[in-house]
């Protein structure tokens, strides 16, 4: 066996066997094989496509080079394909642990134009998530949950693999996709995993067939490795709830877990706790501010300090000269807008800037007056509001005629 | 523009344009495009292909970041895609240039199972291939011919694409192919190119119509960058002429241009000479001398010293218990058997034995009786040596029934 023949052998579009795909990933894991060799596999395994059975190998492949996390108990996870504006983790998480779950979330930082869990959180003071696993399983146990940062030990080739991707054009497909996602999920050691496939213009997946194809590989797939797979696909061409930035986010959850919140926000929550809880229940504990003491629990014991956030920006309040309903409030350009502001990276070695962002005061079928504030922009650099504000003309069109509003929920699967 | 989007661009099967192309060659070669972007683009090349408008822009890209060597007279280059025993450029170089040609032949070393002519000259003692391109010019200029390495200056970027596609799978790509070929002969210099492709078990293309394929890419995309392109398609489903190794093969180059080499060598080496001059004058100038004495002045120009060529190693007499028409005589097992003794290499780093190899007594067609030689091992190694029977017994087979002779020559493009 060697690397060379499988690399052909998926060009030619044949299906590899078990010990091919388990050598590839041992060898590249080893540094035997090359990032070049690798690169060249993802483009053939991409145009080709790799089946189902394939894609079970090479998640068990991917497993073999790092650890699965052990818990004494039944553990549940929940992770989003990615959106603009989705601060859905901070409110679902401390739900279902409200609702006695065991919770232990492992999350990513923002990708493109997407934000991440883990860079939102770090905009609360102090907040630490880069906890050690022993610590972690210590809050999931104690508390009911705990949220950490993708820890390099669990599969650390997938990390590697990822970041090839990255720069050569292989990350959307939907085999690809579903073993980074199922591997790191799978480590994890979450017997039961809610997945909120997006879709629209700020996800990775632009239309349904293409979000609920992905759907069926991570429910088929995942049970395949005896985990509980829940899915929700969930509408992502408009920015989720109104407030898209790091800290801006953090606290619309904060308003969310209070009852104050976007009800698309409150509404999609509902639904994924939904998928393993009575809905009654989950609207119960939010109601009577269990959700949001818990939610407090898990800040203070990762040392946050969410006492005084107010974020540190100039605000901009973007209009237009026309009056109508909102048609297009594009969650891409939205995402790329805020990226730009200082929210998101370009490189992996950029810093971010928590404060930055927008809140919207108008959604698609809202009517707009002209010259009324249609959103805020919270920015800390003219240079980069000016670069924004491109962004976000560009995101938003006006219709004379009434617009229907976007619904939220395409398709559960509990 | 960016790698990434040229890299999805090709991967989604559309067509690039010049200035992309450009664009992704220049940035590779000055190292801001990385190896593994640049497997990945090659892989998506290879699988959804280039068309020739494209490949014309590859060569172009590619010559632009080399040097294209400059002659105050016209030039011929002649150019084999591969083969086993494939000794022709020794005879058809001093044969042109005693027909009054200009040849400048740039020559690479063995490729695979495949040998090359570099490695075949540097078995004559003292033989230089490493001379400067001044010295290579003078001696063109004045002897009518040389052979030298192919040098880094001409096109460095297509030895560093070359060394990625062997590593990645992408070689047998016509496209990546001609581009490869061209950009080296155009950078020659050669206003006149005359392509020997080769077909079958030994080639690296396995049947005709790839090798026609490959022929039309190589004169049309030739001829658009002004060179005048003639060519022939040979066989290669059984190695050329009997000697395969490379000092075994000066020897029978030698024995060739004295009129006493096998007749399929100087049949093809006057049918290749016939594309661009008269067959007549070719044999005419074989018969009187002077296409020796012209092999004879290259060589003592380059330092090489033929008086006592003769290997050194053992002979070990194949023969087998059955007697019967040799029916297959597999080139490619042939060659790598003749790898396995040290005539090749695995490895960049390996060095050659030129001693060894093998020297064919029966040819497909021929009648061999039980127990007779059908062929001759030169070894050094008794191991080596048993490796290498091996893939002898693998390579040949043996009809009770009469066996047709193969055709030698395909088609000619003169």
């Amino acid at each position: 066996m060697n690397a060379i023949d499988i690399i052909i052998k998926k060009r030619d579009g044949n299906t590899l066997t078990k010990e091919e795909i388990e050598f590839f990933i041992d060898r590249f894991y080893k540094k035997e094989i090359k990032d070049y060799q690798m690169s060249a596999w993802l483009m053939a395994s991409f145009i080709r496509g790799l089946s189902k059975e394939e894609t079970q190998h090479l998640i068990s492949a991917i497993l073999a080079t790092g650890k699965i996390l052990e818990w004494d108990f039944q553990v549940i996870d929940k992770h989003s394909t990615g959106g603009v504006g989705d601060k859905l983790s901070l409110v679902v998480v401390p739900l279902l642990a409200s609702l006695g779950f065991k919770v232990a979330k492992l999350s990513g930082r923002g990708l493109g134009h997407t934000g991440g869990t883990i860079d939102k959180l770090e905009s609360i003071p102090g907040f630490r998530t880069n906890i050690s696993l022993e610590k972690f399983k210590e809050l999931v146990e104690k508390i009911g949950c705990s949220i950490i940062s993708q820890t390099e030990d669990l599969v650390p080739v997938e990390k590697e693999i990822y970041s090839l991707r990255d720069v050569t054009g292989t990350v959307d497909s939907i085999p690809l996709i579903t073993s980074s996602i199922l591997s790191k999920k799978i480590a994890g050691g979450a017997r039961t995993i809610i997945f909120d496939v997006k879709v629209g213009s700020g996800a990775f997946m632009k239309d349904i067939k293409d979000a609920e194809e992905l759907t069926s590989w991570l429910i088929e797939i995942g049970k395949s490795f005896g985990r509980d797979v829940k899915a929700v696909i969930s509408d992502m061409d408009q920015p989720l709830g109104f407030a898209v930035g790091n800290l801006l986010e953090v606290i619309e959850a904060i308003e969310t877990l209070k009852c104050n919140g976007p009800r698309d926000l409150e509404e999609l929550a509902i639904e994924i706790v939904g998928t393993v809880a009575s809905k009654d229940l989950a609207r119960e504990v939010l109601r009577n501010g269990s959700a949001f003491r818990k939610f407090n629990e898990m800040i203070e014991a990762q040392g946050g300090d969410i006492s005084n956030l107010s974020p540190s920006a100039k605000i901009y309040n973007f209009s237009i000269q026309d009056s109508g309903y909102v048609e297009r409030l594009d969650a891409y350009l939205i995402g790329e807008s805020v990226r730009v502001l200082g929210a998101g990276r370009y490189r992996k070695e950029d810093t971010i800037d928590p404060n930055v962002g927008i809140v919207l005061k108008k959604k698609i079928g809202d009517y707009v007056e002209k010259g009324e504030t249609i959103l805020e922009v919270y920015y800390n650099s003219e240079d980069k509001l000016k670069d924004s504000i491109e962004l976000i003309k560009e995101a938003i069109s006006i219709s004379k005629d009434e617009v229907k509003r976007r619904p939220l929920i395409y398709s559960v699967y509990s």
